[in-house]
């Protein structure tokens, strides 16, 4: 498991995702922020899989999104996520999507862990340590 | 509990199910079925969800979909369906998606009966009563 | 064509809406929104797709959700839905969706006029109309 | 430009694919045949948004889909094409969904040409290049 400060999940537009507008529909951008959530804790040796698995489940309590500029058909997003807030019960992840330079999308959502009852639990540890920055302030993996 | 020889659920076509082509994705399809299918059920007297609270699922192990003409936003549609085959396993349920007279989509499913581990279960006997012909070879609900 | 001051969709929740959690997905109420927000249009006498007919398109440009307790497959969920803001060239919705009693998840969509060109214009007159109060400060249609 | 005898994409599970069965939701399939479609022509230089963009449209007007073991969430799945058919106005693509050797989904779409108007054109003669067999009956680029 290793403390990643930064993290870029890169996709291509789906045609199901775009709409009659001719762009991708808004609730598309919302399962692109899941799909970098789940890569990110894979690429960081704990998939969300196993948390699941583990009796530790980590639901969607807030989302904001901005739509800044449409992405089209094919197009290669990058969405990058970052750390914006931890808590004892839930975190905060912040998301920007951009087609080359181009800010298309921004987001946040805020995860509670709960456990299969669905009440509130403290995060485990292994993803505390993985969500923390590092000791001396600098992102962990700098 | 009551058998019904044909049902038919209406739906709207929702902004999100479009696409770039400016007509219904495909995929929309199989879920304005399965919508149809779960009316049905829930109609008859025995709820998709009191069915997999009892151990049994129905999950589809065939599709299939012909595309005739396009559905458009917000077309009222009147998905009619009925039982086409019966077996010991699984059944088959058949589908016709009209927009007023006009005949847009039809499709099948074949859906089989499993318990929580996956394994084929004999469909329920309530369920079975739910889609047998009548006695006398008329629909039941005639 | 006529104001509503507030206006009350109703949805049953699909198959294909639940994921493995055993919920309603967080995305899958964005679609509800928009939903309501159409069937909210078509009843006011102005629906969105003639109103994409005429070139005004209504993006969404901002989306907020809070997610309080989860529904669950063929809830029957009330999504009621009030002009929050209302500018020259964007209007604000606000969402509560409902099962009986109980509030589920909170919502409000920002949505910009736009020509198809992807260019911000005024308002139509007959969708301002639509969402403004009436001129005594009461709802427009009580 | 070039042909591909057998193509095949890969692409991991998606939380929003997966339902309460804690499996992929069968309609999730149709939108990863898509995908490797599109991928395949993307890949041989034929990219399906040039393809709209010179007016040829390409939409499904039959689909089957045979459904073996489900998958589930972050499962990397390999989706297999190939062409199965070629017509004037429309071909068939032939799909096998596996994970590592198992054999999970098979399917078929039958997939249309029709213009901007909806009406059925033939295949444009850089489409039939790439998907036809190799002079010598052997796959294209073999």
């Amino acid at each position: 498991m290793s403390r990643l400060s930064e993290f870029v999940y890169t996709r291509r537009v789906s045609y199901a995702d775009t709409d009659q507008m001719g762009v991708v529909h808004h609730a598309a951008y919302v399962v692109y922020f899941e799909e970098a959530r789940l890569a990110y804790l894979r690429e960081a040796g704990l998939p969300y899989r196993e948390l699941e698995e583990r009796g530790v489940f980590l639901p969607v309590v807030e989302l904001r999104v901005r739509y800044r500029r449409p992405a089209r058909l094919e197009d290669l997003l990058h969405i990058r996520l970052r750390v914006a807030d931890l808590h004892r019960h839930a975190f905060t992840l912040a998301y920007a999507i951009h087609r080359e330079d181009t800010l298309l999308v921004e987001g946040w959502t805020k995860l509670a862990a709960m456990n299969r009852e669905g009440r509130l639990i403290r995060l485990p540890e292994d993803l505390v340590a993985l969500l923390s920055p590092a000791p001396n302030g600098k992102p962990a993996d700098s």
